[in-house]
């Protein structure tokens, strides 16, 4: 590892990827360079007056370059002659300040397959490895886990790095692009594709740079094997400006993105907010083999709602069978009750029956969704354990169920004394398979996903 | 005030209406009656033996009625013969169960017109009034506001009951109205019309049971003067029959309630987040003259998520003038920064220069809204009074602008410790009218709709 551009004072730069490696207590051997201060130690670490003299053994895997635009054709030549293979370019100042940095960035890449190295970006934040022990900020979790970003946004990869705790998954990589003057979105996907870390591969997409057909090709062979997510930014007219502005690119047409999306078994989400939510499903449920949902929940009002909501975003509420409507029957009064779908039990909605009635309905073939709401400040004020609660919920469905269940939940979470109670309640519903959204809506638009993909799944078969 | 139909235990039903007179401390008598009570005491109100036995002065302003349905007609008989006008009949078993309680019905509002009573209900939870300190529930806030809101659903009166203050409004009057066999919607819309109380008339509707076309006429008449906002339940088919169970009735056509919409400036939601956030929208910014947005945030990513997001929902977010460029260029440089919309300065995009920009754009003819990007948990770590970091926000537009301020963010608020500043947050931002959004996409769908009211309006006149 070796780390060019670095100063004194702490702040943004190679000083920053410098703290970063010392947090994060990285195993290797990791070299400051910096003319000015060589022979000196900065945050404990020897600073080396030039890539020449650094350490031969053992061999530098990954160089950070972070010092101005106009210097980094010869550092990469001074690290392809060193032997490094692999370069992240922090530096901007490149094409997305128009002609002269396009030159640049022609000489960067001239100078890299000389020099057999290969570059992220330039203008990027680089690597997020928490098993290899590498983050590009601070305070990140050193946790991995199953979730690939591609991102060609810093700032978003900055922001998923620090939502994935909160939502409940952790990442094998994110890798932030830049102005992907060698290594590009294909070159991570195929990366992710075989990586046995990386469950689910999601990206951040502003446009794409070349190789349309073979970015297609890929994401076929990718879909097989696990999901692929993208959020496509860049959208209409002033989303286009915006991209511009950006990375300089021109915002591909999302009418495009939506076919290869078909072609290809690729969710496409629109936002933040529904990249993780999208996340969350693809870890947590199975995929659902059809849209057919049953929705218990109290009072016709808020059961008006769900099913509006459901049916707004392609799910389907049908009937459930006489057969399950004659179980319920057996213990729940017809009276004040809506014992069809939505599923309505009145002063009769206590949790004991809906357990009972969520056992009959994992019987019921046309349905893969059970959605139910919870609110956990009333199983804390009712002092009931939230283990025991949410497991006689889980186990209402049987080991090899086909169906999820689906919980809505939404707190305001104005007061303090409920956030304890409240992070259980997610962290127990993840442990155990339950996926909790916080509307319909956001679930239904999931569950949809969720289907659409296995659908193109089993087309393909 | 009289409640008939009260029994020694708490729970629902009579003896509820009676724990909440006490609760709320209502000023005026309250007569319990059972004649299995008589002469007893109830939560230390005196049981009256029968309606004919009551005290003749004051008279009685309101009949609380929960007794079991077929003894209502007799009980509103004798209601009438005592000279109380309007009774709120909380008991169910009426035409939701079918032909027999249809017949019922027919009786009640029969005995209703013989001796010029009023109905609310049956089958209601009644009012909320907390200027009269009248309430359906316990814990209810005492503290009137300009929000009406008459509901269908018994369930989301409560839940929007409860929800106001989290969303930093109060109420004037809530009425869940049941099965309207004689109060119904049209007479609710004609109250809150005249009520100086009332500056937001809000509903959950499910159908309507009559006077289409009167109906129209109000809302015409309404939309004049204060903003009409109706969640219509039942949209589509499964949606359809959810509301027949719930209310017995058939759910209009969504087409002809947008249809209608248009005619009468109503403003259509299409869940409960979307009613509470317009209900805020209404009541903090101005009618935009314009879908023209300026968004400002930090960073590329996020600026072209706003961006497409606006866009999504009918926001326009056009270039800045040439002029204002130039103003801000004067202090931002170009390099690295996007100064045209969206507004996005890399690193010298702080508060400062935010606070710059912003009064620059106040004097834009093409826009009225004002989008930022807030973080208040980053304002605590830096130790910035709450106060003094909004007021700077608010005071960027002049007294006399047209414009809004609107501010995005949104916390997971899984950390115990920053509840009370994002509570904080919230408080101060409504009291210097700015709207806060938890995402653009809901921003984008609240200030377009309060466009197109404001476009109605402007047809109209």
């Amino acid at each position: 590892m070796v780390i060019v551009g670095v100063s004194k004072g702490r702040g943004w730069g190679g000083s920053h990827y410098l703290e970063t490696f010392k947090e994060y207590e990285y195993s290797g051997p990791v070299y400051p360079v910096n003319p000015k201060y060589e022979g000196e130690e900065i945050q404990g670490f020897k600073v080396y007056g030039s890539i020449s003299s650094l350490p031969d053994n053992p061999p530098i895997d990954l160089g950070i370059v972070a010092v101005p635009a106009k210097v980094t054709p010869q550092v990469i030549e001074e690290l392809g002659q060193k032997g490094v293979f692999f370069a992240h370019i922090f530096s901007s100042g490149y094409s997305e300040l128009g002609e002269e940095g396009k030159l640049l960035e022609q000489q960067l890449l001239e100078k890299a397959k000389e020099n057999y190295i290969r570059i992220l970006g330039p203008n990027c934040m680089g690597i997020y490895n928490p098993k290899g022990r590498i983050g590009f900020t601070h305070r990140l979790p050193i946790v991995s886990g199953p979730v690939a970003f591609v991102s060609q946004s810093g700032g978003n990869a900055h922001r998923h790095a620090f939502a994935g705790i909160i939502y409940g998954y952790n990442f094998s990589k994110i890798v932030s692009l830049g102005n992907q003057i060698d290594l590009d979105l294909l070159d991570f996907l195929n990366y992710f594709r075989s990586d046995p870390d990386t469950k689910v591969i999601t990206m951040y997409v502003e446009n794409l740079k070349k190789g349309g057909n073979e970015f297609v090709q890929i994401l076929k062979e990718t879909t097989k094997e696990k999901p692929v997510i993208i959020w496509k930014g860049g959208k209409l007219e002033a989303g286009h400006n915006a991209v511009k502005s950006h990375t300089g690119g021109l915002a591909g047409n999302i009418k495009l993105w939506k076919s290869m999306a078909r072609q290809t078994g690729v969710i496409l989400v629109n936002n933040f907010k529904e990249l993780t939510e999208m996340i969350q499903t693809t870890l947590i449920l199975k995929i659902p083999k059809t849209l057919g949902t049953a929705i218990i929940t109290g009072g016709g009002g808020p059961a008006v709602e769900l099913t509006d909501e459901c049916e707004a975003y392609g799910l389907k509420v049908p009937k459930i069978t006489e057969k399950a409507q004659k179980k319920i029957m057996e213990f729940i009064p017809q009276v004040n009750s809506n014992l069809s779908n939505p599923l309505e039990f009145g002063a009769n909605g206590g949790h004991v029956n809906m357990i009972k009635v969520m056992k009959i309905l994992d019987e019921e073939p046309h349905l893969s969704s059970i959605m139910i709401t919870n609110n956990p400040e009333w199983y804390a004020s009712a002092k009931l354990d939230m283990e025991v609660v949410v497991k006689s919920i889980a186990n209402t469905i049987s080991q090899d169920s086909d169906k999820n269940i689906i919980s809505i939940y939404n707190s305001s979470r104005a007061r303090k004394e409920t956030i304890d109670m409240i992070n259980e309640f997610y962290a127990k519903t993840r442990e155990n398979g339950i996926m909790v959204y916080d509307s319909p809506g956001a679930a239904a638009k999931c569950i949809y996903r969720l289907w659409n993909y296995g659908n193109y799944l089993r087309a393909r078969n």
